[in-house]
């Protein structure tokens, strides 16, 4: 049960004036923290004896939090330390648990209101083995958002249990945590396809490769990217098969043995589906080797109609984007060296991250006769006569739950929009003395059974080997929108404690909240859950609204560039002027967003006149 | 728009003996045709003004049968010349316009309640233009399922547009109507195994080859069928990669991550995905080189558990066979032979189809602890001990709507079981007269109001280009499993005639059904799908039982296999022995089922006792 010196002190002590990491979501840095408070060091060494003396309050809180940090610091590395084989499973274990106290210390002091359940959590420490510990080989917080955003979004889906890294390069699993985000988005977009006539199919994955190679440009976008199956049951095929990267070459081969004449039109497909591209440089969520998506594919007897499907699905995409997840975008057209390979035209919305590079998170492409040339997919007219289809194909992926992340994510880890989050609500219960527990559990599962009837997702954490104020930092990590607190005081006034996750500490908390009619506490928490999902829509349009820039020349495009901003110009440059812009600043032509503002406009390059304007920025 | 003689002559006049192609569920044989009616060509050729004539049903039914499946076969026949260039589409459309009339005749004299808008239908099909019509370049009807039980299954998956074949050998399309079903699949089984704590999360499709070697038995079973990605990004790859055909390899490489003490267990794991398996010979949704599944993985502390969990999740497969799919199932344990590579033993639910062949329509494995052995997968337990995780892994996919196809289907096509169908109700607005339309519209508009308000699937069919007999005809193969008529007369009376797929012709048809009180007609629709639902299960329970026979020898064996049945008997044979039964018979052993008949038993090999009668039986 003590930590190994040899392993914690340097990391202890690189860590006084450098990383702080707190469950709570305000800005933690070096600057908060007192000079003349214990070394981290030390107070860690003591904590199961610091958790009394706590109580008093006489412990200053950002000490207790860079005690935290700390500690954090050397589960961190007993880990790494771990896997070489330097340090026992035990070792980390003791480091776990001295870390849960010192969190428990840290909400103890911000909130008075939990202390006594909390002490009771520290003192419980003490006898936990390290087997019987839940938390014990758990790593708990994440590195601050404002300190390293990279660093941060990566220990968000790892400690979240979002997704972890699979086997073979590039590839991702998808935890159930982060899948259950998916099925949300699923059950949204597939609801809303069928609304509009959509129907849902399946098509094979595997690919002839001279399909691929139909469609001049769409080849030349794909083949670097495409993953070959070259045997089959023990022998070398005699044509490799394409893993899909994208469906528009088989579903054109099946769409010209399904459509006969106008009257088999407007064909409106969709399938659910993993696709794979090999990219070389991968980013859980952003960019893996596989991810799940969905692709719409339609053909229609006119232009006119696959334009106006085209357009009607990227609206779809940006109405799920601002209702559902709460992800403001900027809703336009991509230039013609940012399109998909063997469209016409694409559309996009393109959503501001917390560091402020774009992300692409839905696209919806005009294909014209592309495709249907290609694979010439025609069918009768009114007259008898055989044209060609129009089409549109469309899609969003597993990506989004990486764009949720990085918007709406601050220094205590994941915030998921209530529209979305597979848990609401999280109950916990808060009794101290063993003659309290079984009506505070009472009270708490009534809560949940009330809020779970009425259709809110409700997850009671009752596991009392966990103190309140671990959980409190945990789902708090986790995203969660609402807490509802349950203790005996509570319990006496028929009543609750309402956190929301959005307003942290005190402000965020609303006590004495009745829990006598059922219908007025769904009412309670159902305005809440909106209230949460607006705020944070809010924030997140006002941190990308401050973030974007009107630029009138190339050098003031550069300046908001580096300053990791957007920038929104006029834009008559040609294919090559956009090319050297991202050579020489990384940034790309973004969209020409369908909401212009008044005109007239000058070419950032040129200063010639300008039909419209663009927004250059980085992007992932 | 005339037949070109050459073409049609000789599959017509082949036809008058043998294939008939009715859309009424009666079973249709050479004997029914009496002879001396005009021959199918013939008949064919005058069909418009034959229309007329039918009128007053001095035409024999089976005679009019006869030459419609004569024209069914014309179509085929052309549709063949067609893809070779021997014949023109405008010889399809003409040949299917000819068609669709001889179906509306046969329905005609089939139907005399809607006989005045079949004349109707066969009037307008005079001007109807090919590419006007929307039956034009559509096959219609299907070989019946007793002349020919292979064919009329693909014939049902093509004509109900369930699914096609892909353009790689073996892959399969899924269309709406196929993947709809699918869905309703899925929809039960994800919210059943939500119930039981299971949560959703998706692996990585490519696994490192090092992997499948890992499990000795399980490479074993597994190498003839993988599907390997050898080059990547235009790379040759240092490692090939595995096209998942089932997921415990890379299951258990996260779980060991995940798993650390007892307190993680028990790990209750699905996923849904594509899997692939590099079968030689492919039959549509029974055996294709892709499929859609769901492949639950578990991970317990104990041997007891992980036995518990592969149990109850046969018993699920069992309750979903029964209760939604109306297939009655024999649930009972693999043989050695016939487990899964790599499982400790296998559970199963085996149905019959209607040919009598068994069908593995799911499977549940406790793998114990050799995948756990193999991955390293451990936990530490209560006592701080380092063991083994125990397993289970199991699923079931697409498949299961082949079972559900051969279970319910019957002559005219598909039957669907209620809880499944895509389209619970077909609404079939007649009227002939234009004054009538609009009073028929609306009360047909107004039934699908109430019955869709009441969470029942409702399609009104309103395209006025097709007859009502056509439509009947088509709905009842496309397996729908209540149609609702409404005509002048039902209307004047606030009624509609309720039609039941169940059971074909008049007695399946419920006259003057008040359509005044929706509660007492969304009743009167809701108890119909309940007895179709059961009348589906009864009939194929009846079906099974009835061909299962008891044997004592193995001589008795043999005959029951060569006539189609399962034979069930006690065995105490070697794995020698089992496989000499299948070399000579082709039948294997389906499963010692859970519900042993009264012993005592004795083998059917050696006449020695035995614990278990086990059932063999040639399969899919």
């Amino acid at each position: 049960m003590t930590i190994p010196t040899s392993a914690t002190a340097p990391f202890a002590a690189s860590t006084v004036g450098g990383s702080h990491r707190g469950a709570r979501p305000r800005p933690v840095v070096a600057a908060h923290v007192r000079h003349g408070v214990r070394p981290a060091s030390s107070f860690a060494l003591s904590a199961a004896e610091t958790a009394t003396a706590s109580s008093t309050a006489e412990i200053d809180v950002n000490a207790a939090k860079a005690a935290a940090a700390a500690q954090g610091e050397t589960v961190r590395s007993l880990k790494d330390a771990l896997k070489k084989g330097d340090v026992t499973k035990d070792d980390v274990d003791a480091a776990v648990k001295k870390l849960l106290e010192l969190k428990a210390i840290v909400e103890q002091l911000e909130n008075p209101a939990a202390a006594a359940a909390a002490e009771d959590a520290g003192a419980k420490a003490k006898d936990a083995s390290s087997a019987g510990n839940p938390s014990a080989g758990k790593d708990v917080g994440v590195t601050p958002k404002s300190q390293d955003f990279s660093r941060w979004y990566l220990d968000v889906i790892r400690e979240c249990e979002l997704a972890d890294y699979g086997p073979a390069r590039g590839t991702m699993v998808i935890r159930p945590y982060g899948y259950a985000i998916w099925e949300a988005i699923q059950r949204w977009m597939d609801a809303d396809f069928k609304k509009s006539g959509v129907q849902n199919a399946y098509f094979p994955q595997l690919i002839p490769y001279s399909f691929i190679t139909k469609e001049a440009s769409h080849v030349e976008g794909f083949s670097p990217e495409l993953a070959l199956v070259t045997r089959g049951g023990g022998k070398e095929l005699e044509e490799p098969l394409v893993v899909r990267p994208t469906s528009e070459t088989i579903v054109n081969h099946m769409f010209t043995q399904w459509i006969q004449s106008y009257r088999d039109l407007p064909l409106l497909i969709n399938q659910w589906a993993n696709v794979h591209r090999w990219e070389m440089r991968t980013r859980p969520f952003i960019r893996t080797l596989e991810f799940l998506w969905q692709e719409g594919h339609t053909a229609h007897a006119t232009g006119e109609e696959a334009e106006a499907r085209a357009v009607q699905m990227i609206d779809c995409y940006a109405r799920f984007a601002e209702t559902v997840a709460a992800m403001p975008v900027i809703v336009g057209r991509k230039s013609r060296v940012e399109s998909f390979a063997g469209a016409d035209c694409t559309y996009t919305i393109e959503a501001m991250m917390g560091d402020g590079k774009a992300l692409q998170a839905g696209t919806s492409h005009n294909l014209g006769q592309n495709f249907s040339k290609a694979f010439d997919t025609t069918f009768l007219d009114e007259k008898g006569e055989t044209r060609h289809v129009y089409q549109s194909s469309w899609g969003v992926s597993t990506r989004l739950i990486g764009g949720i992340i990085m918007t709406h994510g601050d220094d205590a880890g994941l915030r998921l929009p209530p529209e979305l989050a597979p848990i609401q609500v999280v109950v916990v219960p808060i009794a101290q003395k063993n003659k309290d527990k079984a009506a505070v559990a009472d009270a708490a599962n009534a809560i949940a059974a009330t809020l779970t009837n009425a259709g809110i997702r409700v997850k009671v954490d009752d596991d009392d080997r966990n103190s309140p104020g671990w959980k409190f930092a945990q789902w708090e990590m986790k995203g969660v929108p609402i807490r509802v607190e349950v203790g005996p005081k509570d319990v006496a006034k028929d009543a609750c404690v309402v956190a929301r996750r959005d307003r942290p500490g005190k402000e965020g908390k609303e006590f004495d909240v009745s829990t006598v009619e059922p219908t007025s506490l769904v009412a309670k928490i159902r305005g809440t859950l909106d209230d949460v999902q607006a705020s944070y829509l809010a924030q997140a349009k006002a941190f990308r609204d401050a973030n974007i820039v009107d630029v009138s020349t190339y050098e003031e495009l550069v300046a908001a560039v580096e300053a990791g901003k957007w920038a929104r110009g006029g834009w008559e440059g040609s294919d090559e002027d956009e090319k050297r812009v991202k050579e020489e600043t990384g940034a790309t032509i973004r969209c020409f967003p369908f909401e212009q503002p008044a005109g007239p406009h000058k070419c950032i390059m040129s200063g010639a006149p300008a039909k419209e304007v663009c927004i250059f920025a980085k992007s992932y």
